[in-house]
């Protein structure tokens, strides 16, 4: 019976989410820029290049440690287009409210977008408002979409060849373990705040300094090791990460280790992956940790080609497994 | 209380959401784009005018006579483009689905947007999927934004002028009426189906016999009488609507009569609302006609100079009274 309806793994950013993806979105809508898989589409206007994505932000709660659902539907999507190279420039607004929502809160929100999108110089220039009765939803969803011109074209799986470096920008699930502790009232030692912040500055810093940027993406849901394996699916090469290269904070650690989560699992808000040439390693590490938000920066593997399509950790114990796609939801309305 | 909490007459698309949208959104997000007021933003890129627009579907039933969440999801967003004189190009999908919903179910939705995509010439490229727990959502929500490329610049409410003709490309309320009796399980002696349905050819048609069309919109929330006073609101003049001349369906009359409701106030998803010099009253309205749906259109009314920034209604009795904005919903989840 669960075959024929909606779970939450479906939505859960792993394996089941892209098999509906894929034999339903995809496949019925059957447009090349949704074959491309990445995290903007990339489509022509007026014969240019441009960037343009949606999400759809369900967050609970909608107020966290270090943000809340209007700064993560502003920094979400403008790292969507970053990721593909894009300077993000417009987005647009919808929000979904349920009857007897505290306007106040609303204020809030709204006053957190206008921040966030001041603090990614994007503008906010179209919206949408629907109220729906009572329980009909949950407090508020808020849905923005981006446009952004493409400034850096040379993006591409296509381009990834092995012996080349994997870089992460920073530590890995601290958005989600502050969801968690709010939402589970838990209070762990060491109080972790979301990451969630805008990269494209990050991101312009980078394509400044390296020439040989071969690909980027952001691990939201589903987390790093979901997004490893998006890259390397279906490619000749495959990804090796080393375990204790992962920048991981401790208060995240110990949080994984009481509920039993994986790090590598947990979604990142203000994240991002890269893989480049080795010899632009040193120059975006530089560049990452001459930044705030990339002080932890580090290069946690490389791109091999002995398991082609695979991802694989090379653990701390000094053992090798497979690093598979998220399977199953690990935590719901993560963003 | 009630002042504190958001009520679904905030989204009823009358008066107290656009005092909601003027005091909150607009306010906080304090940009020109959102102060054009129009269905979508026309905003620049690479030196090109685009238009750009989002909505979020709600609509309950999300199946009903003539369409479905899936259908009105891309019509809408399609139409919030062409009547800003843009050229419907690309369109983003968002769904946060409750989990149990019916697989079944959203491939019927899918297949119904890809279609609606198919006859309305644009490309859905890029998309989002959420799941909430059960009870968190109502079965499903679908948000689209649209990408536009303008090919007529000159609409704008400034070039509206005393003496202009008012123009209606079909018969109102048949939208609302479809959704209501499906809702409401009231079966009319007349079925009436929804008119969701693609503006975009209609409009490129209407392009090409009028060269001094002033402005379009299309009534969907708010119905007719709530968007003539959007266009009037703050102008130098006046719309004197012909209560005679604005087409009805009987059996939308007389669902109005059961029910207490003013077709004036009902949504309609496929119809257009023109302003034109009286000059190209003619033209516009035999093209109009040419085309299936707009078999019925009529002038319905003129623009006048005696109320400034006021919309009247010349009845069939021979009065004539204020048409003001709706004020509280009429009916919730419409659209």
């Amino acid at each position: 019976m669960k075959m024929d309806t909606i779970t939450l793994s479906h939505g859960g950013g792993g394996r089941k989410m892209h098999e509906l993806i894929d034999s339903v979105f995809r496949k019925e809508f059957a447009d090349t820029a949704l074959d491309e898989k990445k995290d903007s589409a990339i489509v022509n206007l007026a014969g240019r290049p441009i960037a343009f994505t949606t999400d759809s932000y369900v967050v609970n709660p909608i107020f966290f440690p270090g943000g809340d659902i209007g700064s993560l539907a502003i920094y979400g999507t403008v790292n969507d287009l970053a990721v593909c190279g894009a300077r993000p420039l417009y987005i647009s607004a919808g929000a979904v409210i349920e009857e007897g929502f505290p306007k106040k809160d609303l204020l809030r929100i709204v006053r957190s977008m206008a921040k966030a999108a001041g603090k990614s110089g994007v503008r906010i220039v179209t919206g949408d408002t629907k109220v729906v009765e009572r329980g009909a939803c949950d407090r508020i969803f808020i849905n923005t979409s981006g446009i952004g011109e493409i400034y850096y074209s040379g993006l591409s799986q296509a381009k990834i060849r092995a012996g080349d470096s994997l870089i992460l920008s920073g530590p890995v699930g601290d958005h989600a373990v502050s969801i968690l502790s709010k939402r589970e009232g838990i209070g762990f030692s060491t109080a972790i705040k979301s990451d969630s912040a805008p990269l494209n500055a990050l991101i312009r810093k980078i394509l400044g300094v390296s020439k040989r940027l071969r690909f980027m993406r952001d691990p939201t849901r589903g987390g790093l090791a979901t997004t490893l394996n998006e890259i390397a699916s279906g490619s000749r090469f495959s990804i090796a990460v080393d375990e204790a290269a992962v920048p991981v904070r401790d208060g995240v650690r110990q949080a994984c280790e009481l509920l039993g989560l994986d790090p590598l699992y947990l979604a990142c808000e203000g994240r991002v992956v890269l893989v480049a040439a080795q010899d632009d390693e040193r120059g975006i590490l530089k560049a990452l940790r001459s930044d705030k938000s990339g002080r932890m920066a580090a290069k946690i593997g490389s791109i091999t080609g002995d398991y082609p399509g695979k991802v694989y950790l090379n653990t701390i114990a000094g053992g090798r497994r497979i690093l598979d796609m998220l399977s199953g939801e690990q935590l719901p309305r993560i963003c």
